[in-house]
């Protein structure tokens, strides 16, 4: 029942690292408005941001041993996921942990439970998107599982999904996807530049994207 | 049913930043401490604080299309304060549309919903108060109101209405009290700085209000 | 009923700044992973840090008389703790009374409902945690007491008890238990310091902690 | 500032009372999706039931004494609908005021904070809508005011608008427009009778509604 | 992107309405402690108690058009599984979509968003799990997919799977595992059956499950 | 550190008794108005009613291997108590469980987290005033506590302090203060009686408590 998942696909780092500089909204636009987690996780700094892919990790409420055996199976870029089995709000990982995360080139964690040791992981530029900040420490006894698909803040993560988090939240794509979302991507942000140019000169965006007529239509009344 | 009041009442610009200046706490008190927002409501940066005319705007649950319409409307000087119509925290605005209202003269947002691109509103030193922070997109098909009357994190909202912001919070003052409001604010500023003098002095607050002779009446027991 | 506690027993001073220097989670850990309040309860600014002893605050839901009552039983070095009788997200507490406390020695305040002028009091560098940040001014109508046992975010606050508090959260530590806790967290800053450098060297907790016969055991299966 | 008005329009009790039998759900439907207050107003028992005529009550947090006031303001038919000036869950009224407002004809409390006593509320069947159930007593302490407009869960309320109440929460209809909305609910009730009747038949509502071209257009695919 | 899945597999009926006699809690314990939704998910009536086929449905915020087109694809035994992609308390679902639904043979709606006429579905008979009951209505302008995986309240749903849902709440069983699962219940039942005969002559749980010599072992101290 | 006090403190069966029968509301306002728990503990079912000397346990989160050991401490008249050392909703507590406390003469039990199998705890008449409701199992890996303070719900316990628990909620008399509390209770009671007949029969609270003089020196305006 409870396993841990040795080898996983992993997408192209060059384009995770593309879809990490689009960020989030970009990101979840492009491929069609899907994949963001719950807005309850939030960034323990301002500014941070990372992409990897995606290590899953599902653990019994209040018990970080699964933590441990999640970091033997990281590789450079990656960040791990983790939901526990019930919700939580316990500080899973702390100082230690993002110490040896960070020594095998973990970019990150996002965790729907708590975490500890904010100066410290601020310090280290380890960024954590979390549900809760709080010092109570865990125990290890009960077993969970590591890169089986789990579901973290109401979205589904396979191991290996491109995980993509910034100031706004954290959003996951398909590890399948992310060559064809970064293309959408990038048409995505090329045209909005064009329309920013516009906005900031002062042109209407009932005017760039001609939606006076459909307005009329469905009944708006100007007073 | 769904309109856009084109025509509103605003108040004395040289009033408004006066009572920005003085903030929420203190303009909240001069008025007879009413008019807060709901607590829910938090900037999106450190230090973010303006002050302006409320423009309006009463939108469906996941639906930023009244956005646009409300843009045409501002003026220079004015905050936007968007409700939904039901509960919702998906990311209503972003850089693009603040882009578009900072042309116009927009000094900020009042959300009670979600917000996205928080670094890129942060760089542009636009201020947004809001509910959460959401990448999740909204669609454009359900008609609202700009400018009519709405609620908001739980004060009514008129068009042109005072809203004043800051690290506290956000505040409403009525558009016909605005100046009196002022005057109210003066006079506690005023003797909240010569309260604050003594304090740092050491006084007592007990001593500075003679509140002693009142708490023994009451009934306080010292052991 | 109703009444003020002057004279409370205060752990040695040195041993409090040391806790204070260790931190909450280390802390925490040390005295057998007991003591944190509830997660719900921030800092009003990063980086705040602090420690003192427990002054003690039972006040109605919306009155902050007994701050003032409190202050004056304030010693340099204190820590107010302030929990309302029902729960209640009103600001308490602004940089008027920051201003008495601090001018008595206070070194922050932990309180369970609300606070205001966040500017104010990140300029005077007093460290507030809290349940809210709300401009909702309260009244001064209905006694309370000072430094009787409360209940404050989930964790009994006796007068004197040595309050720590950072980024993490707080955590209280009994006043006679200071001393061998000090103790405590000592022994494990110094063994996490050995740890830090193994992980950082690369070396993995399953190793360092020996969990891989017990993973076995308890049924781990690798695929 | 504090304020009892005396005197308010009231609707038509035929019409009140013809809106309470069509029920919350058809009501707000049939006056353009509008009314219904926050879904965290639930009923104290199952089948609690009512319409009639707001007489608000603005209170302070923790403060019942306004609830006195307000009883002596209200008629045969009416029902009080209390807002607290911050956000409370104490138990504001119990068995005691409810005897007193029954005996003067009022047909239930709407209260966005705490109440009690709420088996012998279900034995006198005077139904409460509450936010919370609290035992916690209030004092009387500071003046509000009644019958002028007040925001309850999100609603803003004036005395003698129409209150319809029951299993699906509340909701509120203005009082000018009470018996137009009576008129629109009729119908409505009528066409959901001829529809209810054929999709109890087996007839599906894409048929009924015509709903299949409109989904092909939009792009939803059969697979 | 919006699809209907027509065709998908369902477990044998027998098996179903026998997990369903179970329970949630029996059935979640005999697969291993998964599968329970969050618990925030309740029925809107006492004693609601169904077993189905899950028809997944993933719909707007505050539009409920693709349960028109889920109800088509009902077959008798069948259970509507919704989730919005967005969180929403708004209220779905109601007396005339249950009544085209129960006369395709739906038994039943989990729903992580909100529900309405809570009066008519208990006379109906209609149970319905929910996170909310509100009367807000909804529009039909945005297309969603039926039967495609989603995750509702925490747990990851595909078309076909094993709903059980009963007081405790709903867990799901997988399709394929459904048999199976069937078997460990049974299994769990008897062995129940053995130990509550015993719990209720009075032996305790310490000596039936041979507790005693563990805790001492880990430490636990009679005084 | 954990440890199970065998012998603890318990107040007369005649008192106990007799506080159960006046209820929540009324022995919380009779000992002063403290003593309540938060009010997001509610009853599993309508109509519970308890009281009883409280078995006090200290658990961890998904953890209910001390309910078995607090059962072996239960007598008849007991009611559990029990607190998660951090947040935890799951299901702690169900039939065989009950079974085997009602065969002890336990009254019911207080928890700040989840319950299961509501449905035969209802048919056993075996009251739970819990947090939540879920099916979730929990394990047995980690020792807590029996019989040692705790606070539970915001309210410092001891075991043998007196538990009353009603539709209203929960509340807390110390095992010392029984009998003194239930003297004023009945006093309460008998003041209670007096008035409601006064005020079933029109008369006003405003005259009963001779209000008006205070309301107008306040500031209370009549229009």
């Amino acid at each position: 029942m409870h396993q841990v998942i040795r080898n996983i696909p992993r997408a192209d780092r060059a384009v995770i690292d593309a879809l990490g500089t689009a960020g989030v909204a970009t990101v979840h636009e492009a491929q069609g408005r899907i994949g963001c987690l719950a807005s309850h996780l939030r960034p323990i700094y301002t500014g941070a941001r990372t992409a990897g892919s995606a290590v899953t990790i599902s653990a019994a409420p209040g018990d970080n041993w699964m933590i441990h055996v999640a970091i033997e199976q990281l590789q450079d870029g990656d960040v791990m996921v983790l939901s526990p089995t019930a919700p939580c709000d316990m500080g899973y990982f702390g100082d230690l942990l993002a110490t040896s995360a960070q020594a095998r080139g973990c970019r990150g964690l996002i965790i729907d439970a708590g975490v500890r040791d904010i100066r410290d992981l601020t310090e280290m530029n380890f960024p954590v998107w979390s549900r809760a900040i709080s010092a109570q420490g865990t125990v290890k006894e009960t077993l969970g599982s590591v890169n089986v698909p789990i579901v973290c803040a109401g979205q589904t993560i396979h191991a290996g999904d491109v995980i993509v988090a910034d100031d706004d939240g954290v959003c996951v794509v398909r590890q399948a996807d992310a060559a064809a979302v970064l293309d959408k991507t990038r048409a995505r942000l090329a045209l909005e530049e064009s329309k920013r140019a516009r906005l900031a000169a002062g042109e209407l965006g009932l005017d760039i994207y001609d939606m006076r007529a459909r307005l009329a239509e469905k009944g708006l009344i100007y007073v």
